[in-house]
């Protein structure tokens, strides 16, 4: 499929190197269409990948991954342009960390709100799906690096078919079924959202990012 | 030991019955010496726990449990009497979920602060614990019940030594030493607090609430 990965830091690098490994066709999406790391990207997959600005990434892209900075997320959507978004499917990865006020950063929108929400009342008619933003990078394309696979990721959003694509599409980076956990509409976004504080803290506990949560019951 | 649970609810029954089966010596605290549930608590327990009031059950305890709702906690403290916790170990198991906007409930507290720390600040020479906070109350004191007692339960406070204090409660209640995850100081709290609209979608989603989460790497 051809899709878009707006961000060009860690997150979307681990995004895009994967969905090219699997086939797609990747536009990067950045301010510019000749971001230096966009670039480094394009020239590291031997021109299997695009750079280009926010708007042509998204217009180019059937399917739009948001990897950017949770806290400039709905300023880059919004030079994105609502035309490329609508009707498509937007895949949230993004925590709205506020660094701004010290270390452990804060969540800039939480409790009664998230950024999921935020993206998806701002454009309605894009089809939001939440995931992926419960761990690090290398585990969301990867899981199989620790425990087996066995451990879980979480979508919600508000259009069930939506949601059934991103699961396909998890499924293709390695997620098990069993361990993709469906939480709902996209409110449900403040619960994965406000879990990364833990996260945070979990992290400075054991000096290890590569780590994420199994359900058990 | 001499133990005060503050608060008649689950989850002060759940830790109240545990602590009896264990050999210590219960008072049950609420607003007045004749609540229901603490008369109940009593008889249930053939005479081996009281019933006081918060001030008469805090000036027994060598040890405190706050089980109170978390929108209560402080003033329930303060009515405690700031003389009866002082130099005491204060263990939190509370959560400040507001019910009042509708469910799900969203946070009184959150983000850069927390109940465990407001507590903290308003009791400085208590030894706050935050501890036990991110599950259904049968699990916290039986965590054999689910996966073979294998997932993790977090700490938090200021004072190592009270944390050694209760980790060695944990262990009593069945926590292995490997599971229980001494996160820091008693910010730490806004983390293990922020995962309850996790939690509470998690259970939404599986309309279970004997779960937990092991931290898998």
């Amino acid at each position: 499929m051809k899709i878009a990965v707006l961000g060009t830091g860690m997150v979307g690098d681990a995004i895009g190197s994967r969905l090219i490994e699997l086939g797609h066709e990747v536009a990067m999406g950045s301010r510019t269409n000749n971001n230096e790391k966009a670039m480094a990207f394009v020239a590291k997959h031997n021109g299997k990948a695009t750079a280009r600005t926010f708007a042509d990434a998204a217009a180019f892209g059937e399917i739009i991954f948001n990897c950017t900075h949770g806290v400039a997320s709905l300023e880059v959507l919004k030079t994105a342009g609502e035309q490329n978004l609508n009707g498509k499917i937007l895949i949230d990865v993004a925590n709205p960390l506020d660094f701004s006020k010290g270390m452990p950063p804060s969540l800039a929108i939480a409790n009664t709100n998230s950024l999921g929400e935020e993206i998806q009342q701002a454009f309605p008619q894009a089809k939001v799906v939440k995931a992926l933003n419960t761990m690090w990078c290398g585990l969301m394309v990867n899981p199989g690096m620790i425990n087996g696979g066995d451990h879980h990721t979480f979508i919600s959003g508000n259009d069930a078919n939506a949601k059934e694509t991103v699961k396909a599409i998890l499924m293709s980076f390695g997620w098990a079924a069993k361990n993709i956990m469906d939480l709902g509409d996209i409110s449900a976004a403040r619960g994965t959202e406000m879990y990364l504080p833990l996260w945070l803290r979990i992290w400075g506990a054991t000096n290890n990012g590569a780590f994420n949560i199994k359900i058990v019951s």
